[in-house]
């Protein structure tokens, strides 16, 4: 089943009310959720869209049945492909962050690593959690994933927390489920999600067995509560606003409050061996997807960049073609990163195909690193008028209209009103409460910087670089360097 | 005369109507011009502070009597140092841009280029600016300076623009005066100035004689309307915040239709050989004062980042240490570009000593290429929390205030309430649309780092490096480094 | 037939001398020229390896026989893989340069412009090349690349020059041939290579058709002159030394002086409108190789780090870890770019699969813009030793032996004489005349970023992220994004 | 006195031999050491040349006499600017490094922990030291600074090593002195000194007692041995070479094998809390030093990079121009770092006027950041010319010098054998063993930049960043920032 976004709305506002937004109870109807679900309509969108079949869909590898893209579990390297492709679509349509890859990586990292766990345990995780998915297909549904816990104290563990709702964690075993309590954070889009993933956020050591748990709860199940706090653009601005006012994005603390989850929706309860195995899943999946995503913000940041070059009416000149050029280095770097990860990519044991981990890193932190640089690529190029410009209604009434609509007008070839649409998108891109939003999520959506440098660090080959300098030194006789002799390709084809 | 802030704010809410907000005119008390009002408020405090005598007051070369050194005219490299040292002072008790420097470096350009005007062309513009200024320091006036012009198309000098206002310019010149209209734009604090100091923002040719022009206006002159943009931090979050959620910035189109400007008010009227002279002599003077405030910025922000990595319990790590490093070098590289300027300084022929430019720009230049990267720094550190924590209410009020008042503890040497001051003050400073201000009037206030660039590469002794190569290259027999060699600082000392 | 590295010097030491090093002339067995001819020796080593059939041979498409890869035209993304890797595999084991891609790269070029050509203007240009090419295969030949042009004033095209030598150019035409003249610079690999490719360097106009020229010449030919700038480490430390000492490059002025080119070795002549498709086609070839090779200097720029680290024991040092987590970001970026370019490269109406253009030059760009970097990480880690320690005698010879080999151990786990051969390696990669000639060519080789700007400003879809930023913005209705939803990889897979 | 260049060198060749090169003792006439006396040459010269009076000379605080500047203690904030420029002035005739500085920063760092010794303990160790440097004037010597010991493993402090040669240590107190041995490495001008000043290079425990030890030694002191590295352009290029040509340095270990010290040339002995101070006022007044020297490499690399801009006909596309203008502000913020430092020093106990030591850090931090980058800047401008032209003698014997004369020529204003010399020169700053030298001495002399980290992180205020940031966040009510408000410059004024 497809849901259409008419549907998915319908849903979303029958759900009980727990959202918490200014220290009130709102209805997920909420005009202030509105841009994060007009965001969630795209998604839907796309895969109703003929022009997007095989993209935005794929067949259910446990139906058979045709699904969203964002509930699929990639087979191979073309998976993977059109998984980064579909990000890009989706988050240059919605101005940048699509918001629903967190749910299909928390999938991702909960189909390969119940299995390893059964592989290790002899448990029927594997199983359970493709029951669950099944249902989760067949009724198109729309998961977020709550890794980050609130964390309280870093320099302690888990277990060592004065607060033990720090992180979530298994209060109680019952025969037919567990009972959970805790504090996740900076939950994106949960809000707006039918279902919510909670998965561990870090390694676990044994005294840690109780945080690890990781489970699927309806996003407004008893004791769950969430508050909000939605970013969005300025409500007067809204009536025939641009598409890309239209769009915005909410994050939730959630928080856990003795929370019954039942059996069948429980997918590790325990098993704090594997706690950073889940959650590196998760992280390195989702760092695959900023490979599609952060293209897409460099493309709009690329977009409004040639448009504010053309508004100033210096879209020839020398240092300002230099700039457009490096736009062209953080997409297509980032994207590259994201192919290499889907060509070099492994055969996991639940036979998913997951992307590379090298390339997933190198390639999210290049774009962690690069996106203040991005922002202020654009201010250069635009100029001061970002944030000095008049607002809005000065240029649609009162005694300053016709001067405004003049003054607004740099490049004779643009109408006054193209003109004045092109600064209010760029000051509405770059000056905004949004631009804060995706800058601080575009140095630590998915992991900051320091993150990837980590997970490099563990998972880079360094005695292979150890061993080419040792032979080149004249430390060893010979070279081993049939790692990279053997490298192959996984095949890229449609199945 | 040293004016109280009670004094400023009454003469400033006793002035005509004629600003315009969201397409509405409204008076100076407008409470969205307030948080900018407050920022005037400090440079009033500093001069009747007895701590800052000498430094925020200086003694009129006009009166002889104790003025406000915003007012000042340099006399000496120490004048200089006073004057960075102020705006520093001041600038971070704003939390930022302390608004007031640029109608203080309009003043500079005028008494130095009108004398120099004068000596060229045997006018009398300099008696005429000094009278003016001795009336400025016996009121204690605060001017504002609009420089940048609408400019409609770059690639057109004024002369050849087909909206002619796109520059302000003399529509008419009669015996007691002459008459202005144009546009001016980005033009900070104007809105609560007393004065507006109108001074061109170019070089020009002889055929745009009549944008050669000069002049000082009342804020709410006949003929004067300002278009203005407030920007500040949520209402809502008003009562009882933080001193830095006090403060704001306005911007204004400063729309000239058809003013009248008294003769003795009328510093410069087609000396279009002048016209590069006076926007460089701002722009250089502005450029120093740089070297003062935005050591300030980066002071707040290093703070802002020491009071994070506190609160996140990091402050130990040395990754951590290395970010906050970086903040010294980018606020004392500044100041000392500011130094070098002041004791290489010159004096000019109008008596006023100005700051080396060479240095002034290096100095200038080097904050507006980092600006971006220190608000990385500051995300780096701090985390996502900036844009994801609920809002100020939810802390508040309603079911969820011991909830969230525990987890916004992460260092358990702090309060709650302290963790919650820290976290949002984190949030107005990193993630607000002030930030966004900061953010591009760091790139592009007093001149973006291409202006620098260019500012350079006409004042720099490339000879010189030129010569010094040819020598060591065999080319040229003997080296002349005299200008090196004979290189003097000018005497510090207090006068 | 596939050369042992012994037949190659065979036939090199057999041709008619005509290098010129230091003013005389010397034969091609000279020992300056060993260091570069050790490179290539990996090349034909490499082909004999049976661990490499497959990777560092092909099947000829025109003979259908095993030949040497470097000679063989790619037909598809697995080909292309398939050379970056041995790019990588044999510049790891050359300590960098593997030098013998350029002929791979003209021998791309040729074959697919001759085929353009061909279908505009029905010349027989392609068919002449591949009788050519089939020898070159039969004979298992090594050419290497002559495209950069003296070029004498840059300002002036080739036809306006003062010196027509400046530019290669035909001098005559014959029945059975032409007869070229002119200077190209910087050929590395001239000195011993079988054949020299000569194309054009740049786009031409029509008055420049005398310019518009390609071929290949045998490195001997009557008129060919190379004057030959040989790049080693001091010829003290060769004898026992560690391979890395063993290798060097040589580059050379090749000055054609009245040389006769018969017919069915000109594959290009006059076709002015081609030259900018040659050149280009030969750049982005090459580009693509460095995809291949800077992810090679990288690793062994990586490894040096790491034995520094690891003989200052301050391998577990954080920002040590962080420095060398850069070198796995720049070779695997670099790495990424070419997959990219492979499996969304195209196929050329010469059957020739071409790596696409943007990745292949975002991945140069970037590494040009790196070199200097990652030289100065290995200096950070490695201290100041690489300059300074004593020559390699003292530490074996005089009254100081015992105090050296005691003073040259900073871990107590290494051995004094592997300390040494780190150390001395260290320098030799980091300090030495190589190490300038690493940087210069990292910048400039196969284009300096300023020239991947270039062909990014050509080739970069700007026009498609216009059209997203102006339906964002709310100018256009609809967004056409079809050529991104339409994007699909080429099927990888071995043949 | 002021000794002549000539006295010098009569000096320094009547020392006894103690110098090894290669394994070989060798004379301080060995032409390998020469191109570093060239440099040193200079300091006498200007010393003696009329216009640099009072720059390049100082009246002796001790003997009342002239004196060169480099033996003198700075009194005051003009003594430390002409320290600066005289360094600027003689670095950039020596094309580079001036290695007189050392000594001077080590005399300056004696006297004043001498006197903060004695005013700790009552010991008399600064009269002493004035008794010795007294007669330093007198003689007009020239002392280097061995400040770096081998240091063995980075993991142990100086007792705990295996070796305890690792540093230098006090051997035996005797009655009329004490005996030493240990090793020092990456001395600067050691072979061409007279004098070694010997001080501690870090913080010192109690157990490390033995190591808390400075004295003054002759350089062939009986028991010293100095393992020489010359570093020096080829040989054959000498001969009428360029000014640049002629200069070089060398480095050497020191060995100081059981080395008698008479009791009046020793300044610590024991002192293990003054450790840290003395290495750090070496440090930080070596630092400063930097603020002087830097520039000058900047100077030199900017005018190169004019020159090769001019050579290739450049000089005036917009690309280069704004990368000629980073050289003005790598030369210039450093330069005015140092003035800072200058204006915002402070008096010690012992009367020298000592740099502010933040001011000092962040100069010289900026240019060890920049180093590797000003060179990529001259790479990119000067293009691959540098590491590929053939060699001297090809332009002038044999076959092609007419050929080459042409090619060499890309400026139509230029004559070929300026072109030629531009050429040359750009090679050898460029592409050199010296390139090398200077690239990491830049990162690494005076202390690396993660040095200058740890010296920024130990003296900067960052309590008063936290302070204010504090009061603007809303925690505490009032701010103080009295620091600030009190800052004060010292008066500038030649005494």
């Amino acid at each position: 089943m497809l849901r259409t976004k008419e549907q998915y709305r319908q849903d979303l506002f029958n759900m009980k009310p727990n959202i918490y937004i200014g220290g009130k109870k709102v209805g997920r109807d909420d005009p202030r959720l509105a841009p994060g679900i007009n965001v969630l309509d795209i998604t839907f969108d796309l895969a109703q869209d003929p022009a997007c079949q095989g993209l935005a869909t794929a067949t259910s590898t446990l139906t058979g049945q045709p699904i969203n893209r964002w509930a699929h579990l990639p087979q191979n390297p073309h998976d993977l492909l059109q998984k980064q492709k579909l990000i890009r679509v989706g988050a240059r349509r919605a101005g940048g962050c699509i918001q629903r890859c967190m749910g299909q990586d928390a999938i991702v990292a909960l189909a390969v690593c119940t299995k390893e766990m059964d592989e290790a345990n002899g448990t029927d995780y594997h199983q359970r959690f493709l029951d669950y998915l099944k249902v989760y297909h067949e009724k198109d549904l729309d998961g977020c994933c709550a890794q980050t816990d609130a964390k309280g104290d870093r320099l302690k563990r888990p277990s060592e927390q004065k607060n033990p709702d720090a992180y979530v964690h298994v209060v109680e075993e019952r025969e037919d489920g567990i009972v959970v309590s805790g504090v996740k954070m900076s939950i994106t889009q949960a809000a707006y999600a039918d279902e919510i993933f909670v998965i561990p956020t870090r390694a676990l050591m044994e005294e840690d067995r109780d945080f690890a748990v990781a489970f699927a709860v309806p996003g407004d199940a008893e004791g769950v509560r969430l508050i909000t706090r939605p970013v969005w653009l300025r409500e007067k601005d809204k009536a025939g606003a641009a598409p890309f006012a239209r769009f915005g994005v909410s994050d939730s603390v959630v928080i856990l409050d003795n929370v019954f989850i039942p059996r069948e929706r429980v997918f590790m309860c325990g098993e704090w061996q594997f706690g950073r195995r889940m959650a590196l899943l998760f992280a390195d999946s989702h760092r695959f997807s900023y490979c599609g995503c952060k293209p897409a913000v460099s493309d709009i940041l690329c977009g409004a960049s040639c448009l504010a070059a053309e508004a100033n009416n210096i879209a020839k000149v020398a240092h300002i073609r230099e700039k457009l050029s490096s736009f062209a280095s953080s997409a297509e770097l980032a994207f590259a990163a994201g192919v290499a990860a889907a060509v070099y990519g492994e055969k996991t044991s639940a036979g998913v195909f997951f992307p590379n981990e090298i390339y997933a890193n190198v390639g999210r932190r290049l774009t962690g690193e690069l996106i203040y640089h991005e922002y202020n690529l654009l201010t250069e190029i635009a100029g001061g008028i970002s944030v000095t410009m008049p607002f809005g209604e000065d240029f649609e009434e009162g005694d300053n209209v016709d001067d405004l609509m003049k003054f607004i007008v740099r490049n004779p070839n643009l109408d006054p009103d193209v003109s004045l649409k092109i600064w209010k998108f760029i000051e509405e891109i770059g000056a905004s409460a949004m631009s804060a939003w995706y800058k601080i999520a575009g140095v630590h959506g998915g992991g900051s910087p320091i993150m990837e440098t980590i997970a490099l660090n563990l998972g880079y080959d360094y005695e292979d670089k150890k061993r080419l300098a040792r032979y080149l030194a004249g430390i060893d006789e010979t070279l081993d360097d049939s790692a990279l002799v053997g490298l192959e390709p996984h095949p890229i084809q449609e199945e």
